[in-house]
């Protein structure tokens, strides 16, 4: 059969249509009043997206651009800073703080599971200048429990860096509220659009930290990026064609929410939450181990690869056999789970649909399931959830 | 949850992502090199998917606009034609005929049926100047036998119109071999394009007769049309984003067929096929009647609305809930049965995720149905056809 190109990879996602056409229609020049007020609208919007009053400020870059900025800008060579970790992009904040001469500390979980708060309360010391974290861990799913270990350093000296890429639109955020200093997105997972822009919130006291910290930045200079934005600019040239696209992506959202674009926000959040209750509640019924377990976030959905079964192969017959990409492990995970997305552009006819290629890849595998109990279980899920009349039949 | 807005609808059918891009990108003249190689190509490519020796022509319009010039270029005021009808298109060819005052005879069955070629031996008299049928008739989704009745009228003075617009792309044609004297086309049916263009291939003892049929043509002349077609120009202004858009879905079948576009077009009805098929066995498994029966072409299901059930109701329910537009039945039809496509750029996803789309919707009507089902049902028939070491388990 023919065999559409299909990303189910948590970042690149898929794109919005109206996104892909603002994309491929952007001609501006980026210094030009057009361009500048596109550019502070983007901004304004982030804001909202993001849920915080604090000033947004965005990167031609991939989301790892802003994590970079969030330890060039926040800290000098020898500063004390702790990192949570509980997959390879808990690692990534490793290498940042090693890169730029940090002595961190490092609190873990093993892949699929999460740093508890607990964890985090018993390895805390004021000395932490600043404290890196992931929401979701994209290489595993798991979420963790921002809210709880914002607590444990709020009103102190220890500044909270979230690295939200994948956890905006999949996750409920209060970032003023909990005290979030730094929450960081990128363009290419549930705002739709393809990557190549990384954005973040930045608190008050961080922006004083700045003052001081003694780190060098020059691209990714986070108050350099502020001043220019004020006035609708960016400090180097910006990927107008991507601004055009996140521009409308957050139009899209706005809309979805009734021209209210936290609604829409919200919206999208319960669109992944019920894509993945689907997809877990498929990979269940069909006998398969979700890896991470009850800690997943509604980001995307890990499943181990049946016994003996490389899930690189799994994730080839996939795209071999109907053009659809999802994604292998991370890491030391590599050939032992396979991630399947929720997060952004995802409807029910991509989640049922995406259930219906695994059965079939499996069948094929002679991995043995029946056909239809994955899917089953999801059309269950599907109408309990959207459907409250149907529950109780 | 995202409802996407998507086409399972027998024209217009879901667009090929490269056609669309070639279709905003095309800003030529059409009175240049660069436009008459465009056209040029894309005749001889429509040749080669007709699967035809003779030239063919083409209009900017819709299918309709070349079954309009199958009757005035070949037709005087006052000739006796037979039609071959078995729904709404059937009867557009009365329509015409009347209103280029033909004496017409029609060989009938009822919606759901098809004209058997002993109806057509019947009726078929040496008067009879042309015999006017469908391939496949879209309000019901049935195929006449149209190599039987060529056979039929092969050899004799009547000429043979085979509309193909839902069946070019979902059936097999010899046109040459058969003798079909017309074979009709449109851009929004297996050709992946939005309507705006029709195509005919014509014989040469076609352009023979219009040396003496009388009726009156001026934008739908077939000769002028030739005539410049050699030329790569169009007779008038042809909406060179649509051409531009064809060549790129011609292009993609060709590929497909790994640079041979007739195994393209075989790959094509296969994919129809093993569509339709899933879509079949799902539909029986949930209990439902196919409307057409086992006279059912490849281009589309019909199936029958459940007893009490408007099935205008159904299309809503698609609609609303899933953003998905399925086809309600057509003229006498309405409210009775609803068509889910086939034909063109349908992947096994978008099969699968129809059918789950379908028993959603059923079951919020309260039809008693057991989710997962039809899917099972697919999911069975998709490895049965693809997986050959599969069926015997």
């Amino acid at each position: 059969m023919i065999r559409k190109g299909r990303l189910f990879t948590p970042g690149p996602t898929q794109l919005l249509p109206s996104a892909q056409l603002a994309m491929a229609a952007a001609t501006m020049h980026h210094r030009t009043a057009e361009f500048r007020a596109l550019y502070t609208r983007v901004l304004a919007d982030l804001k909202t997206f993001v849920g915080t009053k604090n000033d947004v400020v965005m990167f031609t870059a991939s989301g790892t651009g802003a994590m970079e900025a969030a330890v060039a800008n926040l800290t000098s060579p020898g500063d004390k800073v702790l990192i949570v970790s509980a997959g390879k992009f808990g690692e990534r904040w490793e290498g940042l703080a090693k890169a730029y001469g940090c002595q961190y500390e490092t609190v873990r979980a093993p892949y699929g599971e999460t740093v508890t708060p607990q964890q985090v309360r018993d390895a805390v010391k004021p000395e932490h200048k600043v404290l890196y974290m992931q929401a979701t861990e994209s290489s595993t799913g798991v979420r963790h429990d921002v809210k709880e270990i914002a607590r444990l350093v709020k009103g102190t000296d220890t500044l909270l860096v979230v690295d939200a890429i994948t956890g905006l639109g999949t996750t409920h955020f209060d970032a003023d509220a909990w005290g979030i200093d730094v929450l960081i997105g990128g363009s290419q997972k549930a705002v739709m659009v393809p990557p190549g822009l990384a954005y973040c919130s930045v608190s008050e006291r961080a922006w004083q930290r700045m003052e001081t910290a003694k780190n060098p930045r020059y691209y990714f200079d986070l108050r350099k990026e502020r001043k220019n934005g004020a006035k609708g600019e960016s400090s180097y040239t910006p990927s107008t064609a991507l601004v055009a696209a996140l521009a409308a992506a957050l139009d899209y959202i706005r809309e979805q929410g009734g021209g209210d674009l936290a609604a829409g926000r919200k919206l999208l959040i319960d669109n992944a939450e019920t894509a993945a209750a689907m997809t877990r509640a498929a990979a269940k019924a069909l006998g398969l181990k979700l890896f991470s377990g009850s800690s997943s976030g509604a980001a995307l959905t890990a499943i181990a690869a049946p016994d003996g079964v490389d899930s690189s192969d799994i994730v080839k017959a996939f795209r071999n056999r109907f053009g659809a990409i999802v994604a292998n492990g991370q890491g030391e995970m590599k050939g032992q789970l396979i991630r399947i997305a929720h997060l952004g552009y995802y409807d029910y006819l991509d989640t049922i649909a995406a259930i219906g290629a695994l059965e079939q890849v499996l069948a094929e595998m002679g991995i043995p399931i029946e056909f239809g109990a994955g899917l089953k279980a999801a059309q269950q899920v599907y109408a309990e959830t959207t459907q409250p009349a149907m529950a109780a039949r």
